[in-house]
């Protein structure tokens, strides 16, 4: 019988939150929680939180040192934003403290290739403190970087890589719905894409680990994004839709060498696209076509792959990891 | 830039001859060919025996020895059978030379169930001479154990594995199909699978491994075999099948626990299937289905599986590893 591992919660967001949920569920020791922005949140118990029916002892905080200081964690579960520089100083923080961290911010799920410094001082800080640093999540983290790269195992040889994300986002939760830009007027859309607020964060991030695990070097990585807009009125629980608004977004990122496109990821989450699906293509010897049937519900798989990764991290050498450098992540019991 | 990998091939048959051509493409050094059974092999270069059009300077020899001590490997592509007792003893002389493995003995991919003892034994000896030992193949090593055990990383929860590889196999060579029985009459199949040359080897170690990457522990490991008949005339370039004959072969591996079936792996090969195809379904939070379509090519798979596990062996910590123990495998370059 492998010990309990004993975690804190650091962010109480919705994924934060689905994140500790299952940690509870599988019989993962929470023994703090760590709040940001929400004050409301503070001073109540987890358990309330995550609306289980149970009190867990353990109360919100908004004072990571103390948490971090008082609770011998084995590892910090850290789901506070998308961007690497905002969060940089609390992984900092954690690290300090000696405790391994399992993040879902999407610019550290590959951070070698767009902030090389940053991942560099990571690494340094993680290792000078004998922890082990990974971010992993749904996509980045596995549909369009570890599940393609691993896909690629059965190939001699693999000229292209190709994956493709298809939500239709009428499942998710609204915050999602809003952040693809569903119900906006394209101008509106335009002013989020401008604004920086729309965008899928996690590309990029996947083609550089595609690039790495393939030993290629590619000269250019690029991102567009664009409106999916609705031909007729299309509605969630939380949103109507109407014909020439914007139902969603979609996005293509791809790795160039020598002029060549050689990796390509689409992503596009919408509410009432026609089938929801993942897949990997692969050009090579030989040819892959792999799919997901019906896709792959983006909360449920991202707190999935946080839990499931946390004992292997525990277990990793020091240091900045990626999914590509991990054992194999399982759903494992307990 | 890596060094380049010194590899020696052990084994040249159809597996070790096609590994032995990938490693050769792939920038692998061949430094030594070892050479079973076939004596007709001895004194030949290896370069002829794979059919390129280079002479690689590596005589195919039969002294195992002789080309353990002069080639200075770091590597050993071991490519004999099936059995690991027959296999044993190559085993422990490879590693008493220093050098590390990647086998594709179908009973050494997981070991631990079947024969535990023996699976110490080669941990023990490998420890010992600090080298890394591996077995590795399209199946085992990934369709019916990785892979699976990869996908569950985005489930939440796992109650049931079942995997499928249904094989057209008239693309195959004729020792395969004559391994999988077709053309045999259902008496002549029956008298194979008897004198237990028929079977494919490596469902029970799939199943032990996929229950020990979720965590699992089964009461009891089933496998059945019976012959795919043939409803109507069917060829190959090979053979024909005339209907009521065996087409082929279909095997179902069964994981219990509590008298409950978790995992199930359905194996067919046969001439004529009506489509190939490898899936995954694991029942759980999510359902999941995924599919390969048009299946996996076994011999180019499991030449890719040894060629692509190389390097991560070798950088392995020493011991007996299984592809669940190793960080991912991909189709690297170089």
């Amino acid at each position: 019988m492998t010990q309990k591992i004993r975690a804190i919660q650091y962010g109480c967001g919705p994924i934060g939150c689905a994140v500790a949920r299952l940690a509870w569920q599988r019989g993962i020791e929470l023994v703090g929680a760590v709040v940001r922005g929400d004050k409301t949140k503070v001073g109540r118990d987890l358990g309330e939180l995550l609306g289980i029916d149970e009190r867990l002892g353990v109360i919100v905080s908004d004072d990571a040192d103390a948490v971090l200081a008082q609770a011998k964690a084995d590892v910090v579960f850290h789901q506070t934003g998308s961007s690497l520089t905002a969060v940089f100083p609390q992984l900092a923080k954690i690290m300090g403290f000696g405790v391994n961290i399992v993040s879902s911010t999407e610019e550290l799920a590959y951070p070698f290739q767009k902030q090389p410094e940053l991942a560099a001082e990571i690494d340094r800080i993680a290792k000078a403190n004998k922890v082990t640093v990974l971010s992993t999540g749904v996509n980045p983290g596995f549909l369009m970087d570890t599940w393609p790269l691993a896909m690629t195992a059965v190939c001699q040889a693999v000229k292209k890589v190709k994956a493709v994300r298809i939500q239709d986002a009428r499942p998710r939760r609204l915050p999602f719905q809003k952040k693809i830009g569903a119900g906006c007027t394209l101008d509106e859309f335009q002013r989020l894409v401008d604004a920086g607020t729309l965008k899928h964060v996690g590309l990029s991030e996947s083609i550089a680990m595609i690039a790495a695990g393939l030993g290629w070097e590619l000269d250019e990585i690029t991102e567009s994004i664009e409106p999916v807009v609705a031909r007729e009125r299309v509605s969630s629980d939380y949103i109507t839709v109407e014909p020439g608004q914007a139902a969603g977004v979609r996005q293509v990122g791809r790795g160039f060498k020598g002029g060549e496109e050689l990796i390509t990821l689409e992503f596009e989450a919408s509410l009432g696209a026609p089938e929801s699906y993942d897949a990997v293509y692969v050009t090579g010897t030989p040819n892959m076509e792999v799919v997901i049937k019906g896709g792959t519900h983006g909360d449920i798989a991202t707190a999935a792959m946080v839990v499931n990764a946390a004992r292997r991290v525990i277990e990793a050498p020091p240091g900045l990891l990626t999914m590509k450098d991990l054992p194999l992540v399982a759903c494992t019991a307990g």
